[in-house]
């Protein structure tokens, strides 16, 4: 046998063709105006302004399990036994009773996603995913040769779907259907009857669900939020979880998967073989992080999470409030949690300036306000905001979002500018107007 | 188009049929003897006996991290640029600056492996493994579809290679060589001499090196460690480590891989793009420990791990003086660090029992002491024992072992027992018989 007489390395394309929108675009972006200080909205991290602080109790916990010396070593690799109970317990719908063996720990929602997705679809087949949606779908999809294949919602109908045209989609290699809720980056919460009609389009397609429900709970005063668990008593799903969002420590990378399988369909398919063969590389989350959760899961209760939705409303309220007084922009759906809400551009008002990239390039360049264009969530013609911020800071930025659109818009003629402020009393003709930006 | 009419789930393969030997093993050993409190010297956990406790420096920077409130939110996929750094400082051999942009942050080496040994490898191509070796480097090559190829290290002679055996296992489909040092499972520890031979071989073959040195740094007093890294001029070294075994922290899930590419040779292949595009899917390890790393690596110096490997000496020192003292058994070869030694097992001493396996399960059930048989590791005829407990339970599980050893020798006549004992003094005559039990 001969050596090799070159370093003719070649690393797999799926790996170098890894797409992070998000990333291209903070990269794309270029420098903010240096006489303001940054404002970011882009990012869904809860933590960036100190606004929302982690309970108290998740902090003792972690540091309890750290100063014990007890927690250092390696556990399952599927996640330790008590984190695996509490976090079943903690999601054990009416009626059904999930167990340890049935929740999968995984380093943030991100992995519990990448597993899922990885282990129900193959090369050749396809996953309908939501559009717009969050793209790392799209980016493990890719990395693992499975189609995407997109589900419209609708902003002019409070972000539902056409289930006609939802059907259409579906073939022999279709392996099942990811839904977020409440969702990223829309804010939208489902009706317990959309939910129900997701469930029954499902069950007549033989399509698994994964349901990503990282925002799980996080709606709201006066919204309810549903489980696809509890909802669906035929269809498996495949829930997909994490300490990130609803107790504001997405670094902590802590996340799950859990299968419900009421008639065992995924156990006949040996889902939970490969679920731990998945483990057996990757082993579990950090095990002081592990340690905690039960404890955390205890003691931060539902009125906890009502008093951080409380907050975020508020500013979410500023958000509305706002953009309603600029004309031009416009809020595609209001939203009811999550940390999101999708605004509408009417470029009409800014005719130098061709599309949402454009728009928060020029924001940022300009005004130091960082916003994501809808581009990366497949719905054009919109901006994503994140509203985790204090409403005082969300008023800044919305201060400098009205002074950006007064100058983008400064080419048009007199007459035009007068004509704008109606489209504020007129929330319907500016929601059908909403469809046409959608990709 | 169609709807589906069935659950036709499939599930991929390759992460079904993902083989982790060391817990088939520990679920198909049984139960252990209800009489005796079980000792396990099976996992490579340096923190189950508590002898070997986490540094201070270690957990106060945890708790600093987790109390501080300002390190819960998302860092850079491919681990924050503080922590990169003070890896990459800590990691820079004399003459070649590596810097945060050549550190990738891992969940723990595993990880790191996993991200190497892919990037590195596809289908169809073969990679070189050390036999013995740690069992996840063939695990991660299954799932990845790319064959492993085994070159033997010698017991018999302090686990060296044979270079012209290690030649012969390469073709034009070799992607690279995997080297373990300091070395789980076998303790030993190479030389500057040794390591520079396989540098020599990589270079004429044109193969990167994997550098798996978790164990960096873990060698007994006399002993010294080099990097590959600081022995290679021209062949690229795709260095994988972590805090786990260091710092006695494996279930923290730290670890790294650093690319020593001082010719560009990976860059030429786009190398760091593909790990940037694992970690945009898997994105980093634990923001609370990876906050914690720079004050570790400070803090925790040189004199503090001599200490440890001194306690781990002297545990290792009680395991070689017992194993002369018991007939049938002998040390494959002295450890020089890590955390394992070798013992094999001449089965002419023991006729009821015909591999390490079937000796290990028996000793489990009678003695309650676990030891991993060295089939885990292609090592037949020898089980692997991990010596982090202090010397009184080595003491204590060696007190077993040999009752162990004189239950399941008693078949044998009483002249063979006489004659047994000599062995202990003729070490170069029981080194000799290592080969035939080597796979």
């Amino acid at each position: 046998m001969g050596g090799k007489r070159a370093w003719n390395i070649e690393v797999p394309k799926n790996a170098v063709e890894v797409k992070n929108p998000i990333r291209a675009l903070v990269e794309k972006i270029g420098a903010p105006n240096p006489e303001k200080k940054v404002i970011t909205l882009a990012q869904g991290d809860p933590t960036v302004f100190g606004y929302l602080p982690a309970p108290e109790a998740a902090v003792e916990a972690v540091v309890a399990a750290t100063t014990s010396g007890r927690q250092n070593g390696y556990g399952h690799s599927c996640g330790s036994a008590e984190c695996r109970s509490a976090v079943a317990e903690a999601h054990s719908p009416p009626g059904h009773r999930v167990t340890a063996d049935d929740v999968f720990l995984t380093a943030g929602c991100s992995q519990g996603l990448e597993h899922a997705i990885g282990l129900l679809g193959t090369k050749g087949k396809n996953l309908l995913l939501p559009s717009p949606g969050f793209p790392l779908y799209e980016t493990i999809c890719e990395y693992y040769g499975i189609e995407p294949r997109f589900y419209q919602l609708r902003a002019e109908k409070d972000w539902s779907v056409d289930f006609d045209a939802l059907r259409s989609l579906v073939d022999d290699h279709t392996v099942g259907i990811l839904i977020c809720n409440p969702s990223n980056p829309t804010g939208s919460n489902f009706s317990k009857q959309e939910l129900e009609s997701y469930i029954s389009f499902a069950e007549e397609n033989c399509l698994p669900i994964i349901a990503d429900e990282v925002y799980e709970g996080m709606v709201f005063p006066g919204e309810k939020f549903y489980s696809m668990a509890e909802l669906s008593e035929r269809v498996p799903i495949i829930s997909v979880g994490a300490i990130s969002k609803r107790f504001l420590v997405p670094g902590w990378r802590l996340g799950w998967v859990i299968l419900h399988d009421r008639n065992d369909i995924l156990q006949a398919a040996d889902f939970s073989h490969g679920m731990k063969g998945q483990h057996m590389i990757r082993l579990g989350p950090c095990s002081l992080i592990q340690a905690a959760v039960p404890e955390m899961l205890k003691k931060v209760d539902d009125s906890w999470l009502a008093g951080v939705m409380s907050k975020l409303e508020a500013s979410a309220e500023v958000c509305i409030r706002r953009t309603e007084g600029i004309p031009g922009l416009f809020i595609a759906a209001r939203p009811k949690g999550a940390m999101y809400v999708m605004i509408g551009v009417d470029f009409a008002h800014f005719p130098g300036v061709s599309d949402a990239s454009e728009f928060a390039q020029k924001l940022f360049k300009g005004q130091s306000v960082m916003v994501l264009p809808g581009e990366l969530f497949r719905a054009e013609g919109m901006f994503r905001l994140c509203f985790a911020g204090p409403p005082e800071v969300m008023e800044e930025a919305f201060d400098r979002i009205a002074e950006h659109c007064e100058e983008i818009g400064e080419q048009r003629s007199p007459s035009d500018r007068i004509c704008t402020p109606q489209h504020q009393t007129m929330p319907n003709k500016r929601m059908k107007r909403v469809n046409s930006f959608v990709a």
